[in-house]
């Protein structure tokens, strides 16, 4: 029921993968209004048959505060779908709906996985050597230090699972790329993934241009500045569309160079097109959760089904569940080995 | 001598922009190697004619510490080229050199405005309508919520003097539009700049995307946030260069369209090509100081000298005095009217 459109997107975003949910043995859950999604599902007679509707009244509203759906939040279409995955009736949930309510709904049902205290969402960006992973994208304005460790070695173990990489290459996004760059945090934390323990090929300090380099497979970031790249990207991307088309309306003899090279713009089109990055995992909880965009198309709904659907036949969540073991030991280690922090001067707030 | 290619960038940058410094009556002063300074020049005599080398043997390194710089940088070309600015001799300095080292001399030397802390870097980004002036872009990796209320002032009167709008609109970058987004430092500036008293037209929180979109004219954020996505912005921007580039290049008949159109594809390379968008200004000092980027091209580096002599010819200064002795009493009246803070709870570290 939610995001900016309803079941029209969300139903017609599943029946677009149809060939391969059926190849992949999918069945898919559909919660919320059931005259709604009747409606679209009667128009995807090949979905209908591996679908099931349940029925409910109620939603949260993109507007409704975080703290207000996990107290009234019972009986929605959001909270039943993250409640199908602690039966054990679903593998993965997919929503385009509220953020705050998705993130906070599902820490109350499905609750963090053993040592980890709050989810990341994380981004697949395009780059020139594939696709980095980019977390936090915007489930934590702020992170401390062992917050961004625990996004590195979530982020790590999803990449790993989702694009079939040995040992992905783990970044911290920062200002620049010396020690005393950047805030406490991150400086904190680059100490700390440096010092190893964590089994990750730490490689340091990255800068906002290595996303789209792919310097590193996965770059780690607080929630505030991760959604801010991830938005003014979406935005740029959305500018030079509109450039590109408008140089090539220019004249006649413009048009009729873009007409003959049409293959190649439609490649290109394709390469670009932000439907194709659509669902952003929130890591970390004990149950594959993925967030489609609110102003998503069918074509990006599905993509968003599809990261769900890889991400539930994978190996991600016995994976991370070895990789939070070692998180545990390394943190242990450090304590033991740390001096008494009692003279340790307060972190800095403002610079 | 600073950036990564030295005097050859320099010189030949304010080369290229000859005919334009002659109609202005610019004049330049060459601070650094005489011997390298002059090899240049001497191919650039029309340049000669309107320069004057200030020889010295020392620089300031590339990793220098910002303060190292302060305490040993005397005489360097880096403290000369600013020195001549407070000299009275120079209106304004341009410095492909350390970033760090440019804002720390440049505030011992020249000092903050009347009523301000510290100085802000702005970024000049294409916009569907025009420019977004954006600021903070790295020169304070922390800002409280006063930083931001002040980089909303110089913002907005950078902007009108250097666009020529009127009356231009405010915005502060967040996570999101509602009140409560955001963390602490944002949410009490949105507070501050909403009660008013600065004579700016604030439009409230704006998001990533809005760059781009030129939402509002002044994009105001803290400078990690700002460098992350700038710097997210140039990646992405020479990411989507290379895959114009492969899309036309992948058959003969592609290829023919593109060079068809090729009128089309200059002026799209022209209208995204991020020496255009050279030179940062840090505004807030006692005089104009304009960073060019380290790995900028002798094209970007005459861009950089424009932004100089422009705002040096505008009536900038004299603006942003007006404007910060409004700072100045809207501050003194928030404090009168201020309850006794003695009981406020510590501002939250971590989320």
């Amino acid at each position: 029921m939610g995001g900016d459109h309803g079941p029209p997107v969300a139903v017609a975003g599943a029946a677009l993968g149809l060939a391969d949910w059926r190849a992949r043995n999918v069945r898919f859950l559909l919660h919320g209004d059931r005259a709604q999604i009747q409606a679209q599902l009667d128009r995807a007679p090949g979905l209908k048959a591996i679908s099931e509707i349940r029925h409910t009244d109620l939603v949260i509203a993109s507007d409704e505060k975080a703290a207000r759906a996990m107290r009234r939040g019972k009986g929605t279409s959001l909270w039943n779908a993250i409640e199908a995955i602690r039966q054990g009736e679903a593998g993965a949930v997919v929503s385009a709906g509220n953020s705050g309510a998705l993130v906070a709904v599902s820490m109350l049902i499905l609750r963090m996985a053993a040592g980890l205290e709050r989810p990341a969402m994380v981004a697949n960006w395009p780059s020139v050597r594939g696709f980095t992973t980019v977390l936090d994208a915007g489930a934590n304005v702020e992170c401390d230090a062992e917050r961004l460790v625990e996004f590195a070695v979530m982020g790590e173990a999803f990449h790993r699972c989702l694009h079939g990489a040995t040992s992905p290459t783990v970044g911290l996004l920062n200002v620049g790329s010396e020690d005393q760059k950047g805030h406490e945090e991150v400086r904190e934390a680059h100490k700390m993934l440096r010092a190893g323990g964590y089994n990750l090929d730490y490689r340091g300090f990255v800068e906002g241009d290595d996303i789209s380099k792919g310097s590193v497979d996965v770059v780690v970031t607080d929630g505030f500045s991760g959604n801010i790249a991830l938005k003014t990207a979406e935005g740029l991307a959305r500018f030079i569309g509109g450039e590109i088309s408008a140089a090539f309306r220019g004249s006649p003899i413009d048009m009729l160079g873009a007409l003959i090279a049409s293959r190649a713009f439609n490649k290109l089109r394709a390469r670009l097109d932000p439907s194709a990055l659509n669902g952003a995992p929130l890591l970390g909880l004990n149950g594959i959760v993925v967030k489609s965009h609110g102003s998503s198309d069918a074509k990006g709904f599905a993509n968003a089904v599809r990261v769900a659907v890889d991400l539930a036949q994978s190996q991600y969540v016995a994976d991370i569940q070895r990789h939070l073991e070692q998180l545990t030991v390394a943190r242990a280690e450090r304590l033991e080995g740390a001096p008494i922090q009692a003279s340790a001067p307060p972190p800095e707030n403002n610079g």
